[in-house]
């Protein structure tokens, strides 16, 4: 019998907006039906194993506040042991149909590789069990390259092939567990892949190896059979000064350039856009516009701070727009929304876990509703149409036709000799939206 | 006889480091060699039409300050004519090897488009004769497609298509003129190419056609025998909230997904780097790693405030990181140093643009001689090569050569385990630059 | 008869949060009781004469888009005229029960500022009687101290007497002209009360000369009885590159250096706070805090930007943060919500302007109600009690008392030792937050 | 005999700008007269321990890199007493002649406050005796009220008195210290004073209570004797979203709210003035033009970065701005130049400690003869006074001398109707600082 955690907690259930008990969902109505299809299959909620249970608010100014009693074993791998055990009773409380790792959350690093991965094993196989029981899926999977200090430079990009090796294994048994775990996608952030400064850096050396890492890991995953989605996850900067996955577009160039823009699509962060000076919004609609939206890592940033703070989404218009975007794509296929959020440092009751989920699920599924019902209506859209209703004419639809030149536009413009565009409306726009929500 | 302008500015010479007189170079002494080139040849030096001539420093709190004698003449025309004297004028005295124009800048917009283009030759054929008589050349031109109130939701990615043909109309004039004039590139800023918001944005439709415009642009400039490179200049924002070019990487995403990745280059402007959260030296560096770092707007913006403030450079750190790179790819080709920027609103002096000047080409001139200097010495270059030294062993070459598998290289991590990485001594490569400043 | 401007626009009136009519209210129900007072003089709006009637939505990179019919009269004097009927209409057309303005707004400057004195002298006595008609107060008035080139180097910290002497005389005629208006307060904003760089600036100087052109309004303010408030306008920058009103904080410090604190309140606009990175809360908390909040300019950056973008307040976490707080500090007593907002450039449809404002007006009543909610219901300021009850204990008394000092309190914390702190229960909080919007 | 922990370092010494020996100083000739005053103390540089001897280049991502022999002992107190032979013998060899430090860096927090305070006396009396042989003083201390979870919700703005009287003994402490080693001032750093939400936080409360608290350390300053100088350093935020002592002007109202202005001034950090977006430049005149500028962390940002980097200053921009103003003051009293600066986590090499102060040593050495040589030649402050000569007038004599009313400014502006403003020459400005550099 394992452990129990959370004892006070009971498993969330929906009780409508009028409910007073914060330990109940609001909005976020799993079995609901909108647009024809359950909330839970719209929104393909998952927890993150290093925010939830493995990481306890310290930061660079000071030590963890958090209490995780999970981690308390003095063997590292029976507190390994425990922490899926705390884990997989959160999910199940949470009612998360999804969960997402690195190798180095669920697992020790040990003095050797080979013992590091022979516990790695061993957890992959408990949780293999645990998500038999329980239903719950790996929403994907991924290896930490970042935090140990042989990393300091990058693993695709290190200057070190020792360490790039290193890297390999590693992504390696991630995919291969990843794979066991029946995950739906895996996850490359390039945690250190970037430079801090270019007085030391051979840029093009450095992108050719990181794009031939990825390519290794396209070979390993045709080789294992495994047909999940290959995610690229951007961000601008931190800890490095600058991230070679700066945003979506930055991702885009690289991948077309090393002809991997087949294999792989984007995880978008909410705190990551933001840092990188792009509403959340954009890169998700960047992304879904180019059809290489996977999947999303939920949270948000503070709009006044320069770092990733990581909290839970609470921001209704965030959660509006990105399932606006996500149901005019037709919704997620592999991918889901994954909480990649970590409690405020002064969140130190058993509970508050909870409450951020709470939240950030009753905002997503407010999101939802209100994106649907903007569809629904089609106020928005009717709008958008009258703006674009020009193309529609012969002229537009010659050039869009590909049959016109600067030579026939121009003897089109000198007689029409237009003064004017078509109005914006942006602020009626903004009305209707705010009607929504 | 034109009338004279500035009669009182001799033509700017060299007088050494030693000199006080303000209106002389310090430093850029345009026969001296360097690496075997003279300055004059390595820099390239342009102005900006629209700056140095056109605009008065208004801003959006108030109207202009500066004076702008040549542009009094009652009959637009006639100060167009008068203008195109100052500039040579000044461009001689200021011994400037090249110039920069859109089409709106040399001549003015009139009642129709068919007047406008009337005028607009007659100013082309009296710049020729200009540049006949001075052997100054035209560094690049471009069409103006953003000032007129029928481009305020973009030109290729209007929502109206006649606004996309009367900017084509535009391309085709401007291109031709820039043929005419021999000019060695062609630039594209996409002024409003973006979008405010993205709730009346059909943001699919609006790339295809922007890319649309591009393609039309290459067949014509085949048409024609142009022989120029075609320049994309990136810029993250300002005006629209978000600009499509937004920074190089952007740019080549977009130039690769429509095909267009051979027929552009970039022109990378400082300030917009910095707006768009790069250094300066990462827009150059990025393009010239992947071959596409046409020619440069040399300006500089404040790192403390979030708009294009024009500054001209004087940034030593800048000149000598943007030399660096520019020398690295072995110089410009068609490309050069642009003076993209703009006097203070309190800089109301005729002797300012000069100075202003003076200093943009005295910095350059400083960070030509410290990046040469830096490449001679070789202690930086040396530094760098111990740091990547590792890839010339076995491993490294095994991976470079794409003879690795994530299973061979796991064999070998398992048996190498690697603890760290080679140092990355930032701070020594940081005095090495001080020291050649 | 005053020629009619919005011949198709009715009064806009409350239609409930159903009605699908754009050309309605659905939360701002005027003469509906919130805690007692009327939704009306809860919110007190007013409407910016500057962004509704004079810009035509220009921007640096080109023209006017928007048609102001009202301004095309070729003298100046009937455009003045005919703006202030254009003006009146609005104000009651929209139900604004309130408008601002600039001296230049109203009035043209002509030759002399004895011509242009005269032109302001008749507008205002238009003025007077409009108000006697409708029964619409001023909020407040100001004199527009930076668009002139006069002004390119600030009023009051010109470097030139001449200048401020200027300033100080179009200060007088504001201030007279509110005055006979019955204003309820009189707006300092230091449009260019700063520094483009250090290099040409004598800091103490300029402050100590911007101080004492206040102290001359306090004087004049008293000498003609004028009793409405005087408020500072924070903004950290643009035009300049350092204002000195940059923040609250700033303004606070720089009054207090001056002894004028007791003379001074702050109008705290929201664009501002967030230009200066701060959330508009916190500039808003700050003041009432300190007794200095005085009125507000109610509008909207884009986080993403870093140039005042004035947008339309819309976006409900912050009309319910600041009702928050100014139903916190028992409302408004001279100020109120001043849409100092312009229409985005593409918005050039007569309806536009209406369509804005209600977007804003509606915004922040329902920020109105669900402040209102969050009081009314404690649930928030319940955990916000329960984190703070340690003050109630005798250690915590002691200090507050003055009891304390560092020796007695090591002589306490020897013994005691503690070792952590109340939690802060952030995301539960965002939660109630969110429940209430 | 003390261990010695950089056997291969020599003292660092002065060797000329032609050295091509990195472990020299190139331009920082100690005893070299300046204004007629050494080098040394001009700039009075201070390393600090933490960042020295302690912290191992950690982040966010990843534990430490950076050995740090010296820390290896098993007992925590012996582990101390290493250290701080480690920290004199590296201050030696580096020719520094100040330290600071807080009273956790330099002994450790044991298992009661108790225990805590006897390791950290005992130190205290080690560091006396090694100040006595090696004659390097004290720049200043202070005590660390951020890094344990107590101090979670700030220490005198702790919602828990409990915390506040702990903080208070960590001062008297920390403060008694300082005393005892003859320490040049006492810091104040407000770690974590300050909120991460409004919706947890009663603003004035706090305030008051960090007021209270300073208030108190004044009252154990005198009642000690110490004479030493109190500095508060201001930083915007990081760790929380909003700190109370966000930048120079926000301390000064502050301080002067609460009467406290005559007893601090600031302790003005470079990095910490651009995440306030701020130049340095601009915080150090606002202080020195507000005779507060007491002390200086020397170190910089990375404008492109929104968290504190604490990079070794190298930029001569920066530091010639900064002398220029520390000169302008007449140069330091108690304060001094302090790297609060940290190694990149790279910079894992035992020389790079060396390389990194050397640089910031000759940064520094070259701004201070930069401003000497501006100030010498008076070029820039003739153009400066010819800005302002209008002030020598008899309006402008009037208006200094307080003789001026609206009324009476009015009828000079009538009369003399200023029509613009004395030119800024921003850029001839500008190009006469780059001759200095």
């Amino acid at each position: 019998m394992p452990k129990i955690y959370f004892p006070d907690v009971q498993k969330i259930v929906y009780a409508g907006p009028d409910s007073t008990d914060p330990l109940t969902f609001k909005h976020y109505d799993p079995e609901a039906l909108v647009e024809g299809k359950s909330m839970r299959d719209h929104l393909r909620f998952s927890a993150s194993y290093w925010h939830a249970m493995v990481q306890g608010a310290a930061d660079p100014f000071g030590g963890p506040t958090r209490p995780l009693p999970w981690t308390e074993a003095s063997d590292p791998v029976q507190a390994a042991r425990d922490t899926l055990d705390a884990m997989f009773e959160f999910l199940q409380k949470m009612d998360l149909g999804f969960w997402c790792f690195h190798d180095r959350d669920i697992a020790p690093e040990l003095e050797t590789l080979e013992a590091t991965n022979a516990a790695f094993d061993e957890i992959v196989g408990l949780a293999e069990e645990k998500q038999r029981e329980t239903g719950i899926k790996l929403l994907w999977g991924t290896a930490n390259l970042f935090s140990h200090k042989r990393y300091m430079a990058g693993a695709g990009t290190s200057p070190c092939p020792e360490v790039f090796a290193h890297g390999a294994a590693q992504i390696k048994k991630a995919l291969e567990a990843t794979h066991r775990l029946g995950g739906a996608g895996y996850t490359f952030w390039g945690g250190r892949e970037g430079y801090d400064t270019l007085l030391n850096t051979r840029l093009s050396a450095e992108l050719g190896r990181f794009a031939k890492l990825l390519r290794l890991a396209v070979d390993h995953k045709r080789k294992i059979g495994f047909t999940g989605a290959f995610y690229i996850e951007p961000k601008p900067c931190e800890p490095t000064t600058f991230q070679y996955d700066n945003d979506a577009a930055a991702c885009y160039a690289f991948l077309q350039h090393h002809g991997l823009e087949k294999e792989f699509s984007m995880n978008i962060e909410a705190n990551h856009a933001t840092l990188a000076g792009r509403a959340f919004e954009h890169e998700l609609a960047y992304s879904a516009e180019h059809g290489i939206l996977g999947s999303v890592d939920a949270n948000r940033g503070d709009p006044m701070l320069g770092w990733d703070t990581d909290q839970f989404p609470t921001n209704l218009y965030d959660t509006t727009a990105a399932m606006g975007v996500i149901l005019g794509m037709g919704g997620f296929t592999t991918g889901g929304l994954n909480f990649d959020a970590r409690l405020r440092r002064q969140s130190v009751e058993p509970y508050d876990l909870f409450h951020a989920h709470i939240g950030g699920m009753d905002a997503f599924a407010r999101g939802l509703k209100a994106a649907a019902k903007i569809r629904a209506e089609g106020r928005i859209e009717a709008l958008v149409a009258e703006r674009y209703r020009g193309w529609e004419s012969e002229l537009g639809r010659k050039i869009d036709a590909g049959e016109a030149s600067l030579d026939s536009l121009f003897e089109h413009a000198v007689k029409a000799d237009v003064g004017s565009a078509p109005a914006g409306r942006q602020e009626r726009l903004e009305n209707l939206l705010n009607e929504a929500i």
